[in-house]
């Protein structure tokens, strides 16, 4: 699979960009800072049209980037949604111009706590601002016009990128023709917030992480991003799947009587942690998860998640969930469902049955492609593209 | 309810005991090390009859100890299982003859890696041996060896205390009229190997684990411990039972904007790891999962499950469920029923509606004092126990 997407991703046109936001053009944060003086980094697939029609952006998860459908420059692996974009995918560059950009609060290269903080020259720290889901959503707004486009094709993202296609819905319905929200849920659960709060309390608990001032000493808590990105690692996949690939199979031909990694469980876990902290920072990811715990798209609209979807009448949406996601469980799409429906809007809801846990959005899942091209291609019909 | 289990409490009559075991008594343990000399610190509660007929040993969990039914030393709380032992309870102490012990590997007097190495006259720190659950039940059959008592009424217990009572069945079953296995499994999962490893990464990960050392230097890992004691405590509720009893309320009026703890499910979490860490032993902690993620009954057996259950025909047991309980869930309740029944046991299977999660085990489930009660009812009068 991996050398088949690296051919195939050398054949789409790419651009990678950075859009900057001077004092002029502050971000408003949801705590009420403002952030003067900012930037996007993103990357580009396809090329938009005349009409400016066919664009559509791609929101990350938690530890996604913008490299959905590239070469990751730290990694050397392919894209993490190119499974979905690409010639003959879902998203093919040919018909779509497809942006995807790095969070704000991110570490690859849009402005976080890792980023100079203008006023001390420094980095930020946790000096940086809370920032929430909105927040991410109303940077990608500014991207989006300073790129000249006015109304997006669609928005699409799964897990923390589905949650920002929800706010793009409620805070800019007007400028996308259609949303696609996967693996997602309109508010974190007090379990989600409890698995978040171990990672981050595993980061803070690392002497290298300094308060949060670990850059400017030259280190780096790698140990406790690690850990936090093990329990983590679990959420994302469910028991079956966990049996299915482990077991209880060792990694030697006996036990080691001592805390080595004795099972390929084990071991496996304690790559993902190693590997995770070469491309990731703890302070990225104690902000973005704070963002994700402090979304709740209902509490910002009276309680009444309906009430979100307001301005949304008659837009087309996507709802997909997978039947062993526990993250994101099916219940909680039907909820967002349930308000689409209440606020007039057109939803289209699939739960797709497979074993493979809150991960499947980005694995081989044949059901979500059809069910991804079908509702593009119809809205594309709708809207007029010519594919 | 606690003042009342304290008052309770205080009317059984209770003892404390520490039984020592010279090297010409050696442990023989699964990895082939041999402790020579050990202790094994244990509570009872009730009197033996005079047949030696009426005990009953109960088997304690992870971070359970010997104090199952009178008030923690460290904590001063009610003891685990206060409300499955006392007067009018299922196990009355007025008619058995209740035993505890700390597991060998434990810190509540057992000998285990905070004990002192003979061979140094240090800590052993991870000198001490790897130990098994099978381990674990041959240091409880010396115990129940040098109390006298030939044949035990009951071996009961939650958890890894239900793992201890399988393995009792499995290599003593002459040595006790029946077993109840609650909340258990035959073997541990690939996901709660991997949860444990999380908990073992973040104790590792602390500097102030000093490769196990700690002892020597006057030093705790408590911030790792508590990182620990966190990803598991998630692993012992319910999703249910903590949006039930948490949500999304916040500890304040508002956000703090920061990395305090806002949501009160966070706060607990952290109280929860704080207070572990008083009472808890970070090498015990590591060595004890591991003995839980050795543990595989039917391996030992050739693969077969029934195997291990040969010596255990016309045997009663009752073997209890909830439906909650994601870390040993119903069909691995399911896979030790009927293995029982190929073996020619007598088991009773019970699987108990609960959102509580795996801790069901040791809450108000007034469904389990049923079952259990009926249960040691019946297995009484087949023994001729007056009670």
């Amino acid at each position: 699979m991996s050398e088949t997407l690296e051919m195939v991703q050398a054949a789409v046109e790419t651009g990678e960009g950075v859009a900057k936001f001077g004092p002029d053009q502050p971000l408003r944060l949801d705590s009420g800072a403002k952030l003067e003086g900012f930037q996007i980094a993103y990357n580009t697939y396809g090329v938009l049209n005349a009409d400016r029609t066919n664009a559509v952006l791609v929101c990350h998860a938690l530890t996604g980037d913008q490299h959905v459908a590239s070469l990751h420059p730290t990694t050397g692996k392919p894209g993490w949604w190119s499974r979905v974009i690409g010639p003959g995918r879902p998203l093919d560059p040919a018909n779509y111009f497809v942006i995807c950009a790095n969070v704000i609060g991110g570490c690859m290269g849009s402005t976080g706590p890792s980023s100079l903080n203008p006023a001390t020259g420094e980095c930020w720290g946790l000096a940086f601002p809370v920032i929430t889901i909105p927040d991410m959503v109303r940077a990608q707004a500014m991207l989006i016009d300073q790129l000249g486009i006015e109304t997006l094709f669609s928005v699409v993202g799964g897990s923390m990128g589905g949650m920002q296609v929800l706010q793009w819905a409620a805070d800019y319905p007007e400028r996308s023709f259609s949303f696609i929200s996967i693996a997602a849920a309109a508010r974190h659960s007090a379990q989600n917030i409890a698995f978040h709060e171990v990672g981050r309390q595993a980061i803070m608990a690392d002497p290298d992480w300094r308060g949060g001032d670990y850059a400017t000493q030259g280190l780096r808590p790698e140990k406790g991003l690690a850990v936090a990105r093990m329990a983590a690692h679990i959420t994302y996949l469910s028991e079956a799947a966990l049996q299915r690939k482990f077991g209880r199979e060792l990694q030697r031909d006996g036990l080691s009587w001592g805390f080595d990694a004795d099972f390929q469980v084990e071991s496996y876990l304690r790559y993902q942690g190693a590997s995770f902290v070469d491309r990731f920072d703890a302070n990225s990811y104690l902000y973005i998860t704070r963002a994700m715990d402090y979304f709740d798209l209902a509490a910002q609209h009276g309680g009444v998640l309906a009430q979100a979807f307001s301005g949304a009448k008659d837009k087309r949406f996507c709802v997909l969930s997978f039947t062993s996601d526990w993250l994101y469980p099916t219940p909680e799409a039907r909820t967002v469902v349930r308000a689409l429906n209440a606020a007039g809007a057109r939803a289209s809801f699939v739960e797709i049955q497979s074993d493979k846990g809150h991960d499947a959005f980005l694995l081989d899942e044949p059901v979500m492609d059809q069910a991804l091209s079908g509702f593009l291609m119809s809205a594309a019909v709708s809207r007029g593209l010519c594919l």
